[in-house]
């Protein structure tokens, strides 16, 4: 199984649900309703001071479609809530995802309320998966997007992601280094990430390293030592310019043997200030080829301000605030039927309308290939001159085209993005990108929305 | 391996680490730094508007360094990065935790700067495990945390974590469930969690079930039918009022056949308004012994207002906003070198200055039994009358002392909430609870200073 990247061993997949998927499957059994049902995923509303999405997680999702089942283990435990027929607990045993998938490639930019992901299934199948396709879409589009306003706001620097220890969960901090990845980082300090998706892992030292030893510069030279080519020096222990002279002794002594240091870090402070300090000492002694690292407390905010200023910083270390997307650290995104055996439904709660019928993002280009307007259309209209974004992805339950790499995704992402007015990247209040809807999906609302009301008592 | 609740696969524990705790063991081992380190782990600011913090995540760093190894493949892959040498490699595959632990309980009430954990190990082994140490109490205590204050927003009423779908991840999601059982919500959606946790199930339907009947009085009467005893309605796809009154309908058709309506839900709105329509419409049919449900986008501050307004809700299903600690999504959790080879260390760095030494946290509390001051201390230290809160979990690498059970964390939580001054619960700006440093620990703390800047050039 190369390519499955599954958060939750095999055995468990059935079970990540909440409790009210598994009882609308059993009340769609007992009325036999095993048509199919189309479900749409979308975002509502833009998530705090977001002017667009990138798309990711669709590879978590088909790894667990392509392995959804229930074990013996799960189905003894839904037997002893009591609730669940022994032919229902049958059925379950013996189900696999045969549905279809369409989606927006991963990388790919899209805007609020279109869908990145329609999943096409026997209703059972379909709606079992809400709880994870909505958990893993949301997670990671909010990450690679949050990964992207930071690379954005660091033009001409190198990012890494040092989020590890401060996302939400195991789960989280591995997907924190694939789609901050996908949205331009350069690299993780997560080896797990870093082996499991083909990342280039990236570090320094800690604080601890420097006080194990009993002075700063011994610290320095124990790391220089072991690593020649590889050493980044950490300056703040005690005192950051302190420890920038003795970064130098050290790095003239590993000269002495052939070899360069690598760079300093900084984590604590005045990062504009200190960093000129640093750049001064450091080019005083002939070592303007040592680079700075700056990390702690960053984000796309602080990175614009360091940016504006041009604050001699090479490479960021991006950790906790960009790890958990901490001023948007969720979404509306959800997962809603728009079809039942050929029927289009919608659904009418205040504020919570949703669009029925399966559906095609269509994008169209200005003269110069930029991005114009989406128009969010139905899956079967054909409105000239727009790109369709979503494609079929799963068919029959099995996947109808291979993994892209995750270089692919990137570079999905880099294409999409390149071609994005600069209005709409604006870290504070970005003007919405134009999304309009088709005349097909007016008049189908229009209808379904007649249908129903004739229905009301 | 009865306890396991990892969210990682063994093969994998040793590669989750950032690749500096990896490099820095790499320079360990060549100077034969084998001697014991203590870290202690700490919460240096308290989180937007907390007063006091849920400690959480104790049991999943325990199976975490219980099962700590380096399998063949995350060898291999050490191995192709060039940095490592055959020697250290070979140590890694041979190495375990042999250490000592000491901790508060889960479940128990602990304050900014006091280490809810102490880890004493060769120093390798210690700072290995830094990165899921943080990841996982960080977490776990944010969440037991949020859950608490939800509990503390709604008396007399009863919480379900529904928040599976928007946690940042699955790891999360569990996680979720677990702490927010032990801050006292009743039950979860998550069946997995349920399972797993031994938490009990909880689970309604979905606009989709409704949707995907021709109408809705149809999908309540297939949902009523497949659970007779156990039916929550959903009343918003169309109109709420409506639903209300199509529930009633329902209800008297199961009463006709000797069962009960358990409840209905209200998921979009004014909720407060709604529920007493809906209650109105209920009582008024002689149904008052249906339950009403509200979800969607709570949290402690919606609670607090529904609480004092009594909205006639009985039953709140929490979800997103506390699944991700939305307004707190981080805190500044860290593991700091406190003392190597019996010479304790500390950090001077500017606003992130660490005390020296392995510590112990005592408690004072005051003539009615409330709790009244925390001293930090040092290990060793006697401070009379005060409780000693961390206590040894693991010795030799080995557990001291059997897990407790779910039920038991859930009691630590209660007792101690009991205890704590309302005034730190307050959910905006709450007083500091008081905590001051012992003598003992005042004076190393001076001591460390001195001997440290003796050492400036």
């Amino acid at each position: 199984m190369e390519h499955l990247y599954l958060p939750l061993p095999e055995d468990d997949l059935g079970l990540f649900a909440d409790l009210y998927e598994l009882t609308m499957a059993q009340a769609f059994f007992n009325r036999e309703m095993f048509q199919p049902a189309t479900f749409s995923l979308f975002i509502r509303n833009y998530p705090l001071n977001r002017g667009y999405l990138v798309a990711a997680g669709l590879q978590d999702v088909l790894d667990y479609l392509s392995n959804l089942s229930f074990s013996a283990s799960s189905l003894d435990y839904l037997k002893s809530l009591g609730s669940f027929s022994d032919d229902f607990l049958k059925y379950l045993s013996n189900l696999k995802f045969t549905g279809s998938v369409r989606a927006i490639p991963e990388g790919r930019i899209f805007f609020a309320n279109e869908p990145p992901l329609e999943v096409t299934a026997p209703i059972i199948e379909a709606q079992l998966a809400e709880t994870f396709i909505v958990n893993q879409i949301n997670l990671q589009t909010l990450l690679a997007t949050k990964a992207a306003r930071c690379v954005w706001a660091a033009p001409g620097r190198t990012i890494s992601d040092f989020a590890s220890r401060r996302t939400q969960g195991v789960d989280a901090a591995l997907k924190m280094a694939r789609c901050s990845y996908i949205g331009g980082f350069q690299s993780t300090s997560n080896v797990l990430a870093a082996k499991r998706y083909g990342i280039p892992p990236a570090g320094t030292m800690a604080h601890s390293f420097v006080s194990s030893f009993s002075t700063e510069i011994e610290s320095f030279r124990a790391y220089a030592q072991a690593f020649p080519d590889r050493a980044i020096l950490l300056l703040d222990t005690y005192d950051t310019a302190n420890g920038a002279q003795r970064a130098v002794t050290v790095a003239k002594e590993m000269e002495s043997r052939g070899h360069r240091l690598l760079g300093v870090r900084l984590d604590s402070g005045d990062f504009d200030s200190l960093s000129r300090q640093v750049r001064r000492i450091l080019d005083g002694a002939g070592l303007d080829y040592v680079r700075i690292v700056a990390s702690g407390g960053l984000d796309e905010f602080e990175l614009e301000t360091l940016s504006k200023t041009n604050a001699p910083i090479d490479l960021y270390g991006v950790g906790t605030k960009a790890g958990v997307s901490a001023d948007a650290p969720w979404s509306d995104m959800a997962y809603k039927l728009v079809c039942y055996d050929d029927r289009p439904v919608m659904k009418f709660s205040e504020d919570k309308i949703s669009m029925p019928g399966p559906k095609q993002v269509f994008r169209f280009r200005d003269g110069a290939g930029k991005f114009a307007e989406d128009v969010i259309g139905l899956q079967d209209e054909t409105v000239n001159g727009g790109e369709p974004l979503l494609t079929q992805i799963m068919a029959g339950g099995r996947l109808a085209v291979p993994h892209p790499t995750l270089a692919q995704l990137r570079e999905n992402f880099e294409q999409d993005f390149a071609k994005l007015d600069d209005k709409h990247k604006a870290l504070v209040d970005p003007p919405k990108y134009l999304v309009s809807t088709s005349q097909g999906l007016e008049r189908l609302t229009t209808q379904v929305r007649q249908e129903s009301s004739s229905e009301l008592p």
